[in-house]
């Protein structure tokens, strides 16, 4: 029998001999790879904290001592070893286990989590309340090198510097967020890995120490063994952290010494760990920018399948090549996310016009807004729901100033397995209220193209949002135009009944269209391209001939296309339904379930109309 | 005649002699004292600065190089001597000067500011700019030490280290942001001054050394002189950047000095310069948080007009402590703005339950988020502006997680002279479309204590929306009362126009009705206190009578109250009109001009229920 088998609980794991923990930690690795291999997810950054997860709960007494994640898609061990071993084979499926920490799934996950950066914040939170009420319980964040890069992280820092409540910081440091490494503060833990910062700082004391004193060899030695004392961490002492490391990830022996003797330690402590991503698997070790976030994979081979058609981001990735080509003005810019947004196509043919400023969603937007305030076009690709820490800096920057940024919002409207974290729910809400903005959504990956260039051409702030996944298939351009901007296209005109839609349903409501004339009924067909500016000459040249609207978009209802037009349309007598996300956090599922379930599928749409009539 | 008087560019600056430089800084420092004595204005950081601005104007040459401000209130002496003398009377009245730097206002003002740490971000993307384009102009970004405590100031710190593009950052440490020193960040620039970091420093060495061989006090001797070498601004050379300084700000040849040396430096500098917020100004030196932001005072005696009527801030302040004394799990959160929220009060009386997080509006809401799963009962407290700084954590950490966080949105709507950085005209909007969360505003100031008690008791994340100054004069009630969440109240009732007002346009409305009323017009007037949920019934039960309706917001119509009326009501029949603010930013202004010039009167609302019949 697995010794796996016979955990259910950290009270379980307690009880396993130290010498038989690294065969538990193989087990979860096992698990882990098996799984993710059928259902997707975050294999790398998981398989690289198995040991440290262990021994974090081998050592800390969860839920009464607080385990707080970062993003938490590292978190598959912990869920293993706290009571949801059995569930773990249905994580990240609809009515399965999230592929996040959720409060809601389990008292072991102390602060749910999905973005980055949040666990100083939050560690800090259960410490000031702990010792409000005078309890007496520990607290531990584990965050990586990349979140460390977000301003949020050093928010909370800082705070904790100040405030010195006793709580464990853990940088879990893989030499890799996401994709390369940049920034400062990454550059700073490689130089610390890689000795130049203690080399630099030998350089500097005996330099400097020579010009009063004549000092030989026995001083340089001294020296030597001076800076690795103060050095690594003194970022983090600065801060009023203790540092401790760094240490090696992979011993879990080691591990539970350290964190043994540092569990009881006054203040706030940062124990800097190095683990390798992808750490016990092969193809992952080799290649963790792919095995990030995965699909389904062979296990043995390591390969995944290749997606049939061309993707939105393929399109976008290839659109702002070409127009890079003839135009040295266009910049990009990614907060780290190359792959993700397909600015790593961009970067190696632009490399000096490509920019990755790490987990920094703010500084991108208001670095953008600069360089365009000097002339230059920057595209600044962020993903729809990470988008939501930048609004300020669009509204103040961007959109106040009226710079010509475009935004390019990746993985808008439903993302499907990673869940209500992540879904791009809320872009067309958070933005239409923003002054001087122009705001588009493509009804295919064709015209996806079409707006990329008619957004570099505009001189206006741009933002173009399109979904995660596979286009529509359609043949492509060969070369990208201007649009008119603010002007919808009817497709398909109908006397009896009017589908409004913007973005990706534009096609479904074609296809329901296509039901509904079966039924006779007749139906008009708008890709309306622009929220704002919003066609309303269109609508209302429609409303002379049709009474009854149904719009459709993937968005949260409040706040979005569909309000727009009811409250355009209030007063003249028309009939509006409006389809979209409901006024809920959406949980994790098939996008295909998703989408059923919510009603934007053809059928729920065609469906949705003759209930009106 | 004055030199001031000669002075109507950069260039005619520079034709002033060197030793004529401090009269000059005195004659800058009394036109601002004069002028924002009666027009209000941020006067201590604007004094503090002066002496740094003419340096810089004399050392760099604007527009060519770009001199770009953090915050922006304290480029008073900037506006004066880059064109701006003479209309400098005019700062912050309707079409008069901003009272902050502005693209549209001058080509000195190289980016537009309000909100705190967006310099380095902006300075990065001009330096990159510059450098694609082949250009060779300067780039200066100055800061003060409490816009360096925000996460965006890290960012663009660690990207500009990772860059290593030339720019220079001027940190103007005035050992005062807005109100007492909070953070890490902040106390490690105290800790310089003091040389209480040198002296840790020492110990440690000392100590260190000491176990390696026997060391006596000429190895201590030489310490202090290291020390003294690598110490200062170890924070940013570690980041990448060469630091020079502390460097005192008020010697005008000095900083001439200092900054031509530095100016053609390689790489990313950072200058280190102690000022004196208020200085040249008594009043102002002695009390720099009243001289912070002031309304007109007296010259000679620093004295200011009290308000007459209480505010909304008095009002949320003396009711927090109230509530606060019956229940220990009260606790409350400032991102830097004690005295402008109110908190000061709850800080003097519950000094351990009192939580100033620095310039970090983000880290507030997620460390409040972390509190509420731990039991506490959190009160954030920031202004509607500055609080679109957090809203992804107000979706990602509070909402989703439904935890009883309260937000206290103080200055929402318009706030006057601050103009279009600082109204909080988005608010409604970017909250509505937030799942879970409850959203009301007072119609009065005794309202709000009672929506406070509502809030604290709802075991929901809350928001409370109220504006800036002075309430109603109503009486208040002796102790807040628990509110039902999600009802309307109907003040007034007839049949031919119902008026539905949310926050302080209630009162207005009530007016309106009155002026109606002359006319033989019978209106209904409800406060529908909640945005969310909506009394969606209350609505529909007054459509059985009336069917002209009016809505009235101070918010952006976009996304806002009226839209989502609308929404309900299309279909039914009704006619609805919706005031509240248009699709623009809104200049700055007197808030009587701008509420005339919006339709925010009485007189104004009147009309156009007029024009509906």
């Amino acid at each position: 029998m697995k010794i796996l088998e016979t955990i259910n609980s950290p009270q379980d794991l307690k009880k396993v001999k130290k010498e038989n923990l690294p065969t538990l930690v193989l087990e979860i690795r096992e698990e882990i790879i098996n799984t993710i291999s059928k259902n997707g997810g975050h294999l790398a950054s998981s398989l690289g904290v198995v040991d440290l997860t262990v021994a974090i709960h081998y050592v800390f007494d969860s839920p009464k001592d607080k385990i707080i994640w970062d993003v938490g898609h590292q978190a598959y061990a912990h869920k293993i070893i706290t009571g949801r071993r059995e569930k773990f084979k249905t994580i990240r499926t609809h009515n399965g286990l999230s592929g996040f920490p959720k409060m809601e799934e389990s008292c072991h996950d102390a602060f749910g989590v999905g973005h980055a950066s949040t666990s100083i914040s939050a560690a800090l939170g259960f410490a000031v309340s702990r010792d409000l009420k005078n309890e007496a319980n520990k607290i531990v964040a584990i965050i990586g090198d990349g979140s460390m890069t977000g301003g949020l992280a050093f928010e909370g820092l800082q705070n904790a510097g100040d405030l010195k409540k006793d709580m464990l910081v853990i940088l879990n440091d893989n030499e890799m967020f996401i994709s390369q490494k940049v920034g400062a503060v990454a550059g700073y833990f490689v130089k610390l890995l890689t000795a130049g910062m203690a080399r630099k700082f030998e350089e500097k004391v005996v330099k400097t120490v020579s010009r009063f004193h004549g000092v030989g060899a026995s001083f340089r030695k001294l020296i030597k063994r001076v800076k690795v004392m103060l050095f690594p961490g003194m970022l983090f002492e600065e801060m009023g952290f203790t540092y401790v490391g760094p240490v090696q990830g992979h011993n879990i022996d080691n591990l539970i010494v350290v964190l043994e003797n540092i569990k009881d330690m006054k203040g706030p402590v940062l124990l800097h760990v190095v683990t390798k991503k992808g750490k016990g698997y092969f193809p992952a070790e080799n290649n963790p920018i792919k095995f990030h976030g995965v699909g389904n994979f062979n296990v043995q081979t390591g390969t995944t399948e290749k997606e049939q058609t061309v993707t939105y981001t393929k399109v976008f990735s290839d659109t702002l090549v070409k127009l890079a080509q003839n135009n040295g003005k266009v910049v990009a810019i990614t907060a780290a996310m190359p792959e993700g947004t397909g600015l790593d196509n961009f970067a190696q043919k632009f490399p000096e016009r490509y920019f990755d400023v790490g987990i920094a969603e703010g500084h991108a937007v208001t670095f953008a807004a600069a360089m365009a305030a000097d002339g230059l076009k920057p595209v600044c690709a962020i993903y729809s729901t990470f988008m939501q820490r930048a609004i300020d800096n669009i509204i103040h920057d961007v959109a106040l100033q009226k710079l010509p940024v475009v935004f390019a919002l990746d993985r808008a409207g439903l993302v499907g397995e990673d869940g209500g974290t992540h879904h791009g729910a809320f872009d067309l809400s958070y933005l239409n209220y923003i002054p001087n903005l122009i705001i588009m959504s493509p009804s295919d990956e064709n015209e996806l193209q079409h707006m990329l260039k008619t957004s570099l051409n505009s001189r206006k702030p741009c933002v173009i949002r399109y979904p995660r996944g596979e286009g529509l298939g359609v043949k492509l351009d060969k070369s990208p135009h201007v649009l008119q901007i603010g002007e919808g296209v009817t497709l398909r005109e109908g006397e009896d009944i009017c589908f409004l839609a913007i973005g990706n349903h534009v096609a479904t409501c074609m296809q329901a269209a296509e039901l509904l004339a079966i039924k006779n009924i007749k139906a008009t067909v708008v890709n309306m391209r622009f929220l704002k500016p919003l066609d309303v000459q269109l609508i209302k040249k429609i409303l002379l001939k049709v009474k009854k609207f149904i719009t459709v978009e993937e968005n949260s209802l409040i706040g979005g296309f569909g309000e727009v037009v009811k409250s355009i349309l209030c007063g003249s007598g028309a009939i509006v339904e409006c389809l979209g996300l409901p006024d809920k956090f959406i949980e994790h599922g098939n996008l295909k379930i998703l989408r059923n379930k919510y009603g934007l599928t053809e059928e729920n749409i065609a469906q949705k109309a003759l209930q009106m009539f």
